[in-house]
């Protein structure tokens, strides 16, 4: 149990101390599905604007800022850029989320956040339609900086599978 | 689109309008599923209480509340109840959320946003293990009062396959 | 003084009581403009979808919601519907917020800040193409509902000179 | 449309990244005018602690410091220094915020915000006896700091236009 | 353990349910008190104003609408009044904190929160001239209303000794 | 007065300026104590994983990050680490919660901020059991770091009088 970070000697759980750590750049890149019926799918605007995705984008990348008051352990960090991208697919929605920074941390979590929340809203817009919409796989593809090095996503996690001509 | 709530007749998102609905008696339960590795189960404390899992219950319970904060078209609403149980399985924790408020509108998106910051909280106090954790499939189990009545998820989302003894 | 609701006996600020008050049916409608230059008009997107307006009703919206947070005097109320709608005059871009509730007090902060917020929005979108962009007036524009009855703006407040054909 | 810094190629909004910025002095100043009648202003206490104007002092102070999660674009950011000053003037409320930080990005929002919400303040605790009380305008005054260099106002707006002897 | 009422019968914390109670009016009142030496005691503003307390006392208001996200197992409320007075001691600060509601909970957190946030505000603004000012006793006055009735502290906590004239 | 930090030359309460300042490393200790009667001594868990105190330590980590939000003064700080322990005592519960940074200002109201929420947070969860339950002191132990050097309280205040053996 002793490499679980969140943990101290005793089992509680506790922030990891980063106050003595140079800040450096890093970069984190998440990724959550939304798998939509062809019903759903259809009722999403059209046009290459894309508006019901924007709502979603504008949630995403407001949640990141606020991850540190959601995650109990994440520390509250200088952010750099968040972006969020939606993109429809056959079966549904991909939402790309990419966080940087220069930090003593990384931002995994904000890029996780990011994307769920994007998931979360893109349920609110289309439940009236559908209510068994499936969130999920929400997972980290890449992130790099830190002491840790490079992360690289080696087996890709299902969702979207085939991307629309669009 | 006319379908969907979200939207007005210019295909502008906008809030749905509760404000001459009464306030009815509601609750939604969601789940949300977290896949670990054998090493990162292993690594979980084995003791019932549980305790990673208990500042994912937190984490969980604190963000249903911020739920209209978080997404866009979402109303404050009062809360009755806000519950979210965690259970280690054989391929991952299973986070279950209970969300009930006498309200002119549901709480699917409470219950939703529970499970969803706890299994990211999960991601959090794992990470330092591994960074390949899978989140999802995060699903509305059934939601009762309301307009729209009752909702039961037929088809069960894949996720915990076997439940460990304990 | 004493006609200052906000004040006790002793000149020091409070919050009015409304906790014996019945909830009521309330609507509160604000407006906000950004005046903008020839420059900046010609630079906002011409499509009707309006996008860089999209992200202000979104701050407006979201922001409504935390009136209670922002403004030291204000409850915490359920909010039954708020809509902020943009469109682009010959001068600028005017912004229309409405709030509704059923409670003991009214929404006229809401509507207000709703509008604020957006028009705060429209600023950030375009101050790299110009700093001297000016916000206001921000009115009330109409208000119904509660013991002090119809409030109706009777005399306009300049900004939007001349709508665009649209 | 290029020159907008908060969109993509796609004109898609988005946060500027500003990750490989080096941190430098900002300052920014903003002013808000509330225009009163003088049934209003003669309400206002007369004596020079100026009670309601505390209020909305502290209301500006607090909201500068969630610019970022007011305004969907802005960045976290650490904060020098807020202050707010209110001025009562002949025809209303004069409110001037100046905000300065060390960072990588300027701070022209959260001077804004600042006396934005400062001025809603004044309305919130002045609406009693007027709800056709007018803000604006709101405008940048000054910043220094950053790559784009100095910028003054040149065209003082109009608002406070003879100052009370005090 | 049983009579905890945050805990279920696992012993895992939760929230109390509340979603089948109706409404009542319910009033609750705590105080804090701030032991300051006779030098910080004679920094403070000796105007009957109070500025140094004004600034707690509303901090001490903002705090008590944040009650529920800061207290994980409270409930969000509509709150009818906050009030909270200062009065200068001789040997420290006293704040009183009273909060009503129409609520099916109580609100005795609320009072407690904006009495302990208005004290950590009086710390705040002393630390400079005293940085061992103690904060404490915080204790509950009195309650009214709901189920369990009527609550008056018995013994009164020490810390106001001796109260000025002024 | 011009001593108190807080108060420009016309005894305004306003922000310190720490624009200019380096960040240096910083720590705060500070402990508040919550006296609780044997019986709810008793009830509290007996187990070592302490279940109820965790909830405190949680709420107490999740406010300390709140800390510029609550109190008005205060700079939005990076936060290195937090940290807050649960001890049961003879006669209550100690609470003692250290913050780093490295930062141009102090964490001593994170410090006292952690505490007092971890406090409030046992009155909470025991409430059902005893009202009349009393928090404080409320002390800063220790604070590292600064231009204002070490600070280390001399007379310890009154609380945990004997420890258990656990």
């Amino acid at each position: 149990m002793s490499k679980l970070s969140h943990y101290d000697a005793k089992g509680r759980a506790r922030m990891v101390d980063v106050t003595a750590k140079a800040p450096t750049k890093r970069i984190a890149t998440a990724r959550a599905f939304v798998r939509l019926s062809d019903e759903v799918l259809r009722a999403l605007p059209k046009n290459p604007k894309g508006d019901p995705l924007e709502v979603a984008r504008f949630a995403g990348i407001s949640a990141a800022k606020q991850t540190w008051a959601l995650i109990p352990m994440c520390h509250p960090l200088p952010i750099g850029l968040i972006d969020v991208q939606a993109r429809v697919c056959d079966n549904g929605v991909e939402l790309i989320g990419t966080v940087s920074t220069t930090a003593p941390t990384g931002v995994e979590m904000e890029a996780l956040t990011a994307v769920s929340v994007a998931a979360l809203t893109v349920y609110d817009m289309c439940k009236a339609l559908d209510k068994s919409i499936e969130i999920g796989p929400i997972v980290l593809l890449e992130k790099t900086g830190g002491k840790s090095g490079v992360f690289r996503r080696r087996h890709p996690a299902p969702g979207p599978l085939i991307r629309r001509a669009k």
